[in-house]
């Protein structure tokens, strides 16, 4: 089965807004086995709309639209979804009633130019909307000797659509076959092309289920999207899928689904109740802010030094001012200097510490590759790590807390 | 003239990735004047991309379209740009220089493949990418009785795609008329209804020039939109209402275009020669990490502490411990104590202090409205602020921290 999403709106052709709806809606009609082909966005002209809507039914088999449902003169999609199959728009009296109760829960009276939003082409059926004013619809456009276009029309605010399409749409759409789920497993420490050897096989196009690699800062994510005839058939091979991965990359994997490098840090401190403080030049409070954004991060982290200048480092930390002047501020040493300062003086288990690192431009060939030092602190030891810079400079902050994040998860795991 | 954006790849139709080129695309053709009434995104097949093509040379002047210029086997922009046209694809010699030229800088052999990328519809003008191994093209779709449709296809990559656009494609559309330009006011210190009101009759809709709210976490930016016949007209324009938002505003105008509170603080502190200093608790380093990302900072902000944890505020700054018992960790008085103990360590002109903040859900109207404490400590004296929690708990961190930057930018421009 093939589908259209069409969004309507003259703030996504001006370009004054960024249409998120289309890429969410393709990715939950996926999921269902319905094939997406198409994204039209066209701006509030009725002409162009029922346009758009007449191509749509004649190359695919659902069309998902969203937006235009507001009270406004500009919300021509019920108008236009009527034209494009010759009905009258005709009022939905317990639609009309729900739109009423809504402003009344609000203490206000409805405008009478609401009205319009209980109006649906006539033999659509309403789809109500729990969390705003505009009601949705269904209806079907009649095709010559074909089954005939199945369409959803949606509110384009996406926290209204998105349940709206979920509880409402899902099951008009379910078929029961051709499933897809998904699963990402996230890694740290490999390039995209080792990630791939060290994957082999499962990258190859056409395996089922497929294994994709991203890249972003620095992180590695591993995307398998399994399809099958049922919920149950998809999770068995994401599960088998994931077995082979977590076997094949071993500690590079960090984390799945939304988890982050910091989240497997706070993480693996809370088991082994551990704690943590930082001491940061070069990522400036980075890894703090990220630290400090985990839930439940304060019985491991106990906080840090943000100290960007040789001033700071000096009087914050104490440290020996030789071992600046002799191996400069960009040094293992500074770096084990920094880290060891700052976990005796947070008495925490753990103390990671980041230097600075010379300023860069991206693709300049000519350049040394510039390099900042990670130390980490422990009751036991203290060891550093070079890490080298090079691509997008707006993105060195952040690879580098990374970098200073894994140092420490590798050490919690013992392998470092 | 109206135009048509073309975005080609199944990994948009399937969700995989969000399209970006099409928004800002329509932004730099409303800049030239020309309206966009479509974007069009279409998957990776021949015959559908070939239907789009005739579509939209039927309903509009320039499209625009961005991907499929690759060296794979889905990369089908040109033969379905040749198809639309029933011409051949011929090979153009400079093209396929320059393809061998890339790849010999880059030390690799280039791969047979690649020849397709000189690859051109017979007529065509290939646009060179000095960023990339995929050169563009332009060309034109003739109508009956009707002027050409002009087509310009680039390559998806962004970086590719937008200098290409802005040095090779605009000025083969400029027309000299029905020009837009743009400017942001950026404010802080107003919710968005005390702003329109503010504002007055400069947000009317249908003013000339247009002026537009909006808002994201706490920011208030205030977008003109100017038409006219040339740029100097469109300048004019907008500098006379920028003059009376800057009047209207005051002191709450804090920036335009990309500028961030951090940037205007560095930049009075850097023009007063003051310094700074930080002591976060509930931003947990955002503060730090703001302020440590504006390019020469250093001269200005000497650091900070991150102190999440009350044991960490009483051991790292050493404030009096009965102060926190008495009136609590979340208290004003605790803030100023962090802000002078911050100050006094640092040496610096300034601290900003921030207390943590309890726990909130969005919208439970049944809680009381959390607040946390910010403090300000100068050689003079010590002050404090409220900041009320309410809205998205996500943007509490942010929020926060633009707050703190805001009483510390008023200070320095002598109003608080």
């Amino acid at each position: 089965m093939y589908a259209e999403i069409l969004a309507v709106g003259s703030e996504l052709t001006t370009g004054a807004k960024l249409d998120t709806n289309s890429q969410w809606l393709s990715l939950a009609l996926a999921d269902l086995g319905i094939s997406v082909l198409f994204h039209t966005t066209v701006a509030d002209e009725l002409d162009w709309m029922v346009a758009a809507l007449k191509i749509a039914a004649e190359r695919v088999d659902v069309i998902i639209i969203t937006g235009g449902l507001g009270p406004t003169l500009d919300d021509l999609t019920r108008e236009a979804a009527a034209r494009c199959v010759d009905v009258p728009l005709v009022v939905d009296e317990h639609s009309l009633a729900q739109i009423k109760a809504m402003f009344a829960r609000r203490k206000r009276d409805m405008p009478e130019r609401n009205v319009i939003q209980a109006q649906f082409p006539q033999g659509a059926e309403p789809i109500p909307n729990a969390r705003g004013t505009a009601p949705g619809f269904w209806m079907e456009i009649p095709r010559n000797g074909r089954p005939p276009c199945r369409v959803a029309a949606l509110p384009g605010v996406p926290s209204e659509m998105k349940p709206m399409f979920k509880e409402q749409v899902v099951p008009r759409l379910e078929t029961g076959s051709n499933m897809i789920r998904r699963a990402r497993i996230n890694c740290f420490g490999v390039g995209e092309s080792a990630a791939e050897q060290l994957l082999g096989d499962l990258t190859a196009r056409g395996r089922d289920p497929e294994v994709g690699i991203t890249v972003h800062e620095a992180t590695i994510t591993l995307r398998i999207v399994a399809k099958g005839t049922s919920t149950h058939e998809c999770e068995q091979k994401i599960s088998s899928t994931r077995e082979i991965i977590l076997n094949r990359m071993g500690t590079l994997v960090f984390g799945e689904e939304d988890e982050e490098l910091e989240h497997a840090v706070i993480r693996l401190l809370g088991q082994q109740r551990k704690t943590l403080s930082t001491a940061e030049s070069g990522t400036g409070g980075l890894l703090a802010h990220r630290l400090t954004s985990v839930p439940g991060f304060d019985s491991s982290y106990g906080g840090g030094y943000v100290v960007p200048t040789t001033a700071a480092r000096l009087s914050m930390l104490e440290i020996d001012p030789r071992v600046m002047q002799h191996y400069g501020a960009i040094s293992p040493q500074t770096a084990m200097a920094l880290a060891s300062a700052c976990r005796r003086r947070f008495t925490s288990d753990f103390a990671l510490a980041v230097t600075e690192w010379p300023s860069f431009k991206a693709e300049d060939a000519s350049q040394a590759v510039p390099a900042s030092y990670i130390a980490l602190a422990t009751k036991k030891d203290l060891i550093f790590e070079e890490v080298t810079h090079f691509g997008d400079p707006a993105i060195a902050k952040s690879r580098t807390a990374k970098a200073a994040l894994n140092m420490l998860r590798l050490r919690l795991l013992g392998v470092r």
